[in-house]
Order: C-alpha cells, then structure tokens, then sequence
C-alpha cells in the first residue's frame, strides 16, 4: 500500500520543486505532458494505453507506475493491462521482465488503495 | 509509391531465408510475433497503436513502417495516427522527430498504393 | 550477502505473481526464455556470457545480476568475468560504469553465499 | 557536397508537410524545439554543443547533421567538434563510431558548402 | 545531506575495488574517463556540461549526479543547470522527467553540503 | 557482394581521416578497440560473440556487420551465428528483427566473398 502514496508523495514534492524553479523550457514540458493525455481524436482509454506500453519499452518504472495509475482510472481491467504488457515486452525483450514484475507489483497495490 | 513495395518486399524474402534458417530460438519468436498481435483481451486496433508507438519512441524505423501497414488496414484515420505519433514524440523527445518525418512520408505513400 | 537472498526472494515471488496471471504472451516469453539458454549449437557457457554483457550494455540491474549468477553455476572464473565486462563496457560507454560497480559488488557476493 | 543539400531538401520538405498536418502536440514540440536553442541562461553555442552530444549519444544521424549545421553557424572550430564529439563517443561507448564516422563526413562536407 | 555523503561513500568504495581487479580494458577506460574532461579544445565547463546532458538524455542517475557535483565545482549558477537540464529533456522526452525529478534534489543537497 | 566491399571501403576511408584528425580521446578509444578483442582471459571467439550481440541488441547495423566479418575469420559455424542471433533478438525483443534481417544478408554475402 505504502508503494503508491510512497511514489505519489516524492512525485509531488519534486514537480512543486521544478515549478518553482519556472524555467521555461521545463515548464512548456510540463504543460504539454498534461495536455497531451486529454481526449482527442484519440481517446483518453488509447492514449493512456500508449503512455503505458512505451514507458514499458524504454524501460522507466517511474514513467510506467504513474501512466498504471492513470490505466485505473481510466477503467482497464486487470486482463487488458497483463496483456498490453505483453506484447510490450515482447516488442522490449526480455530485458523489460524487471520493469514488468515492478508493475505487476504497483498495479497490484493500485487494487488496494 | 515504390517505397512501400520496397519496404515489403525486402521484409518478405529475408523473413523467407530467416525461416529456411530454421533455428528453433528465432522461428518462436517470429511465431509469437505473428500471434501477439491478434484480437484477445485487448482488439486489433489496440494492438496495432501499441505496436506503432513503441516502434517509434524506440526508433526503428521498419518497425514503424511495418505497423503503419497495419494501422490503415486496421482502419485507423490520418488524425488519428498523427496524434498517436504526436504523443509518442513527447515521450520519446526531440530525438524522435527524423523518424516522424520518415513516418510522414510512408503513411502517404500508404495512401496511394 | 543479503543482496543475493533478496534479489532471489522478490524474483521468485514476482515470478509466481506473472505466472498466476496466466496472460499467454508473458507465459510463452518466459518459456521461451528458460529454453534459450540451454545447450544448442552454442554452449551454456557461451550462451550465459552473451546473457550477461546484453544486460550490461543494456543496462538492466537486475538482469545483470541474474546472469552473474548463473555465469557462476557455469564455472566462470572472476578474471574471465571481469574483461567480459570490460568489453561490454567499452561498447556501451562510460554510462555503463554505474552498472559495473553495482555488478562487481554483486559478484563478490556471490563467492560468499 | 549533395550530402549537405540532400539532407536540407528532404528535412525541409517533410517539415512542411508535418506543419501542414496541423497536429496540435507535433505544432508544440516543433515550437518549442525551435525556442530552445535561443540565447537564455546559456548562450548559443552551449545549446548546440549539448545539442550535437545528446543527438551523438542517442546514436540519431540526422540530429546529429543538423546541430552539425548549427554549430558551423555559432562558430565551433574543427578540433573543438572533434573534442566534443570524442566525450561523446567515450560516454556513449564504441557503438558510437559508426556515428561518428558519419558525422566526420558530414562536418567535412559542411565545409566545402 | 546524505544523499551526496551516501553516492560518494558507494562510488569510491566500489572504485576502489574494480582497481584491485586490475583488469587492463577497465582501467584503461576509467584512466580515460578521467583525462577525457580536463582542459583541452573545450573548456572544463563546456565538458561537463556536455557529460552532464549526456548522462540524462541517458538516463543514467548515477552519472549525472556525478557530473552535477564537477558542474557545482566548474561554477555554474542554478539556472544555467535547470535551463541545461530543459534543453536536455526536450532532446530525450518526458521519458526524462522522473530522473529530472531525482536531479533537482541532488542539485539542491549539493547547495548544502 | 557489393554489400561487403562497400561497407569496409567506406569503413577504412573514414577511419583513415579519423586518424588524421588526430584527437586524443578518439585515437585511445580506437586504440582501446584494437587491443579489447584480442586473446585475453577469454578466447578470441568469446569475444567477438560479445561483439556481435552487444551490437545487435544495441541495434547498431554497421557494428553488427563489422563483428560478423570478424566471427567468420574467428570460425563460427552459420548454425552457431544464427543461434547468438537468435538469443540476442530474444533479449533485445522483436524491434531488433529488422537489424535482424540485415545481418542475415550480411553474413550470406560474407560467405561468397
């Protein structure tokens, strides 16, 4: 349990922390990553699902726990998420397996908060 | 318009002489390739934006190509597959962007095969 | 010594978890996984050292670790693993070094499990 | 000499085309792209220099000709270039060579435009 | 505080124990590492920052808090770090924010040391 | 047959102007190179295994081709090749297939030189 409001609490702390520094570069960033989630031509579901998979690929748990956040939210089943993994790894190799047993460890705790 | 039968039809004679190679690690993979991809928990559509975005946040451009294939006979408009690349980009950063213009070009190629 | 016991104990359970999860792709990566590394045309050994120095240059912790311990099973000395990485990180670049002192601390941990 | 023109013409031509797609995410990240690089805390030429070592690491050809552009443009020497681009390849291991190759080839040819 | 103390104290030890290991390729590249970023064509500033950028387009914590400490000792101010980082991001993607994240921190512990 | 000439004529060109540039931190990383390959602890042909799967998994096409020509001198079998290709693309996952390919036609040509 402690895992998700662990990594939700230092994430936080640390995006107070660069906003505060307000330099412009990072904070047009920031502001596109929020913005580029929200519905479009695309739905949130596909975008979350692409948010997912390529910070899978390339390897950056911190990257996959917040976008496994949003898959919760945005209402993926347990079956959906297991099987976009999938083929993630498949496409990463078997080097993404680490990355994939801490994710099915943090959506796990996602079912508990 | 040549560039797409190029495309396939180099992928298609060293796919044949990958499998006259018969090694038995390699034609396992090549299979779960080939089955990773069909409707399950997840549908087609799905599959193929995974497949498409991983490709190019990782950089690989005949991956890339292979998908995009795949995304139009999946049925996917020209919207939607920029936004899915727009938001592969910002994942992927600056460093993306030789492949999105390579991208470009192929799906309009695709376009009028 | 710790670090060998708790690098095993959180694989092992993680591992159970995947397996549980019963998603087909994941399962037949795994498999696929576990046969690769057994004799063929190459040997255990040759096999594990390809193992080992694709995780280094990839810079997979874990994966790392994995591999330092089976190179041990499969009689490696010391001096053979330490220019086995030292080529590897002469491929990968000095932003392997991090990598190197986290595989030579687990390496010599090895030698007192 | 073409090598110079060729690579101008075709990044010209699809960045046309990516501005004429009119995505909003793509429209950003080329904006913001373009801004960067402009004179701020750090002047212009430390831009290009983390512009060219970053595009020279993440093994990217085509990033690394234009900020070889760029960097002719801000004024760098020769042997600065080749120093620069030697950190480089030193961070980014002996995979980089075949990179540096090219872009040795490209900054001469930058020289005869 | 200890988050310097603590990467240093690590850094060292392991250092310590990979140059008893006498293996001639690894101590070849760490003498290299070493001279690599004294003054030559470029200066020591312009060097670290290419180390520095490089190391987070990367990914590598370790190595940029490495170089963010030889950064804080070549004298350069707060903003030029974060607009570097900026840069840096761009060029890698928001893939980059979570060690972004982790190196906002170490840069503010180094202010205290 | 081309495909062989052409890749070391291009090779040996620019590594001859590489060498007339004559900058420090390149010449002892090629220098490095040289001397990394050659029988140590490990046996030529264990090494340049390392070579050829670091390179693959690295997706670096001209470095695969470079260790390919070096395994043939070195007296690896076309089973055993395939073989370490096959337990690379396992570990790097399907988006090293394309490079894949390419060494497959690489290594063929190598047989007819």
């Amino acid at each position: 349990m402690g895992l998700v409001q662990d990594f939700n609490a230092y994430r936080s702390k640390m995006n107070d922390k660069i906003a505060e520094a307000d330099n412009l570069i990072i904070k047009r960033i920031f502001n596109l990553d929020t913005n580029a989630y929200s519905e479009g031509h695309l739905s949130i579901k596909s975008k979350e699902l692409i948010g997912l998979t390529c910070s899978l690929v390339l390897r950056c748990d911190d990257c996959v726990k917040y976008h496994l956040g949003k898959c919760k939210e945005a209402g993926f089943t347990t079956e959906e998420i297991h099987e976009a993994m999938g083929v993630a790894t498949l496409i990463g190799g078997t080097i993404v397996i680490p990355h994939l047993r801490r994710a099915f460890e943090f959506w796990e705790e996602l079912g508990h908060v």
